[in-house]
């Protein structure tokens, strides 16, 4: 194999209650990498598309060839060639799970194109490698769900501790970024070090509900529980007309609203793909009733994470 | 009906990492209540027997004829009389919810021999006034697995939201008591109202695991998810040799061990009764080198809540 073309999916970070610990894959959007091999050793970015010339194009300070580049020095494989294009396909900074798509569909196609030396799971750690590149601490609740696809559940980093729950079938999300940005950092630095044990109860509380909501398919119970008592009331403070967004999307049948990651854009979860549509024009004009522009992205949870597009 | 006799069952609440949100019912131990209809309107306590006659015998100021008379009043039932036999068949202030076994026993009887106007989900509040009298706050993570069965999550109190998960059929619980006392209102005193949110996260990551866990089964994540970094290094504490039996446990195969409620007694859960009993005998070793009498109760998780001994 001398090409291959791969797709990793944008993630929603976070999920209401689950601050670091959850994250889930979406349909849509996600990032496309090509990579082609060439015979002279090491690895060029040959170009970036979508991005608007905002990222780095040195293969040194790019998360997406950092972790293909640590990939291929754990590999031991000195030899390899290659020219890297990355297709953007949703904005830098939206809360979307950008860098962690892009760094995935890098080695997840790497891996593939190297025979599938390493596990999805043997990847994560790598694909975290381009988190620390990209915000500047090695997070796992956008590249885990967007390499291992479904709903993520980060337990541990201290040990890493992944594991996947079921979610039902007829659940859809929808993301509305807005055309606004906030730095991660930033959305992390105004978050409090301390919590009350009544606020980290609650959350526990909503945490537990979330999984066994989703576990057996009870929506009400996943209604209930997408409940954020401790990072959106700091955060919200960041997205402009948040409150009245999620009361548009609530009002029109979402089982809940809140940040995706860091935000600025907001997700929601519903029952079925008609109320996820009718949802996210609601949203989008609450939005433009500030005279702020947004996207729509209507799509089933990703089950699959990353695939594989096109070889030669 | 003029007589009933009904037990209801121990409960292990907090769970390890779920403080105040998480419990569950053992089929043993578990108090007992009689209770024998009357002519004369009122509720009389009758005997009480195995509180060493710490209990109140006046029926305001006892939890179990408590929450009977607020059930009563509920219903509009002001000619009802009878007399109550209490048998307390734990000790006080065990944290194996010895007053909400009571409490549950007697409401649950007195329910049934009025011929069940309320369903078990609507008896929960009235439970949970017993533990107002009894403890100081009307918590539900005792009274509610007593009195539903299985492992309760208490997802919120303001509006009371609690829902059972399923658990593997093998699982067993060890619970040990040492012959010591913690009085309930100095354990919650001593907890800090604030938490890091490293630690609250932490948290959140093992109730996420420990739900996922006992849902699907999966003994090796129960296991891992069985931590606590907010209430048990606090609580600790106030257990001799609380250390050295936890450690104790888990070298005979238990997939977890902490504080029972708030304590003294411990409890564990681990896979199959052979391995849950051999890990009560090497609990009860080591409090007994530290010259402490212990008891050990071995059982599984008990699926039924109260149920009826005996009627007339």
């Amino acid at each position: 194999m001398n090409y291959i073309k791969a797709f990793a999916p944008a993630t929603v970070a976070n999920v209401a209650c689950g601050f670091d610990i959850f994250g889930f894959a979406v349909d849509e959007p996600g990032d496309v990498v090509e990579i082609y091999r060439r015979d002279e050793p090491g690895i060029v970015i040959a170009d970036i598309t979508g991005d608007e010339g905002r990222l780095p194009r040195d293969p040194l300070r790019n998360a997406v060839t950092v972790v293909m580049l640590r990939l291929l020095d754990h590999l031991k494989i000195f030899d390899f060639g290659c020219e890297v294009i990355l297709h953007k396909n949703m904005p830098l900074g939206s809360g979307m799970g950008s860098s962690a798509a892009s760094a995935v569909a890098g080695i997840f196609a790497l891996n593939e194109l190297l025979g599938q030396p390493l596990t999805r799971q043997q990847l994560l750690p790598f694909a975290m490698e381009g988190e620390r590149i990209a915000c500047g601490s090695a997070h796992a609740d956008n590249v885990g769900p967007s390499l291992m696809g479904g709903f993520l559940v980060i337990r541990s980093y201290q040990p890493l501790d992944v594991f996947r729950i079921t979610v039902p079938e007829n659940l859809y999300c929808t993301l509305v970024n807005p055309d606004i940005e906030v730095n991660t950092k930033d959305a992390r630095f105004i978050l409090r070090n301390e919590v009350s044990l009544k606020n980290a109860i609650s959350q526990m509380g909503n945490v537990a509900g979330l999984i066994a909501g989703l576990m057996q398919e009870d929506y009400d119970l996943i209604s209930r529980s997408m409940v954020d008592v401790i990072v959106e009331p700091i955060r919200a403070i960041l997205i402009p007309e948040f409150n009245e967004v999620k009361q548009a999307a609530i009002a029109q049948g979402a089982l809940g609203c809140s940040i995706s990651g860091a935000g600025p854009s907001m997700f929601t979860l519903s029952k079925g793909r008609e109320t996820a549509e009718r949802v996210g024009k609601a949203m989008q004009q609450k939005f433009a009733e500030a005279e702020i522009d947004s996207k729509i992205y209507v799509s089933a949870i990703n089950r699959d994470g990353p695939r594989v597009l096109a070889t030669a």
